[in-house]
């Protein structure tokens, strides 16, 4: 069976976005076929408004409002000398949904295994730092590494660490240990070592 | 922080989509915010494509030829006598590159814990059915029952054994027991039941 070409390049651009292999990506397509265009035409319509969206020249977070930065930039009750880094904007999502954190951002993007910078990356970080010179000379209030506890998070931490060290009269990073529900009994020896450490 | 209307809208849009989830849409829907309009637009592009695909009347399958019916139910060479009945297409790309199958198919939907049938599915089978009586009085060759071997597949299996019995001269079901590569060693007791029961 010759699969129709329109169901191969909608699977082909499937398999682009993240999580989605090629096999999901074709299920997909035939499942969107078998939808009918009045489901199907407003998603094309949702995607293609996405572009309109503004990317924020101090955080790099996406925003639609009118302002020159996005809303939390923009926000004057918010404390700009303590910034946290994230990799992506779901990171950010979460941390606001915490209700706790008065700071601002800065969305890095998702550092590789390597711990090198994509060309993209590398330019957020020295607008980060140009931005830190201008607007504290002697160095901004707190930065707060918000990565993943994972390998790959420890590896991003360290980069950070390295280049911001002078841009910021302290650098912390986010708090290890048994996770809200978690119990001891089960928590893995790593969590409980870190727990240990990181008591207070 | 207040989400934009937009990554929402695609979001909703996207978690209607199989196996994708409220946060993976999220997700993708702010990889997307981040990719710029050459990569998003062809995209919106390619699903918009798709609703202009046809669904062939005897086999319900998706194709984009000028022909009547589709590929498959319109070549000749292979033998309409003969039909897979499957739950969704990518179950025909996957029988078709078997490579040993030479009869037609008859696409289903997928049929619910409950072996009951949606609205579609019971106008699909109705339909099946007429061309079945039409094209082949005295019965079908034979119907090939290509259900999934799970629990839900066994229940559209007797749904369909009784629905389509009048239909056809034999109903048969895929065979079961131990996959290429499989080791008896490691097969689990139910398909090494169903490998005996099977043997040949």
């Amino acid at each position: 069976m010759k699969t129709p070409n329109s169901i191969r390049n909608l699977a082909d651009s499937l398999a682009k976005l993240p999580g989605i292999g090629p096999r999901q990506a074709f299920r997909i397509a035939y499942f969107l076929a078998g939808k009918g265009k009045d489901n199907v035409l407003p998603m094309a319509k949702n995607l293609a408004e996405i572009v309109k969206l503004k990317t924020c020249s101090k955080c790099f977070s996406s925003y639609e409002e009118e302002s020159k930065l996005c809303p939390i930039c923009s926000d004057s009750r918010r404390n700009s000398g303590i910034i946290a880094i994230v990799e992506k904007e779901t990171d950010v999502a979460s941390i606001e949904s915490a209700g706790n954190y008065t700071g601002i951002y800065f969305i890095i993007g998702e550092i590789k295994k390597t711990g090198g910078l994509n060309p993209e990356e590398r330019r957020r970080l020295d607008s980060f730092k140009e931005n830190l010179q201008r607007d504290y000379p002697e160095g901004a209030e707190e930065i707060i590494i918000g990565f993943n506890n994972t390998a790959y998070g420890d590896i991003g931490r360290s980069l950070i660490l390295k280049e911001l060290k002078p841009y910021a009269k302290k650098i912390t990073s986010l708090g290890r240990g048994i996770p809200t529900g978690g119990e001891v009994e089960f928590a893995d020896p790593e969590t409980l070592a870190e727990a240990l450490k990181g008591r207070n």
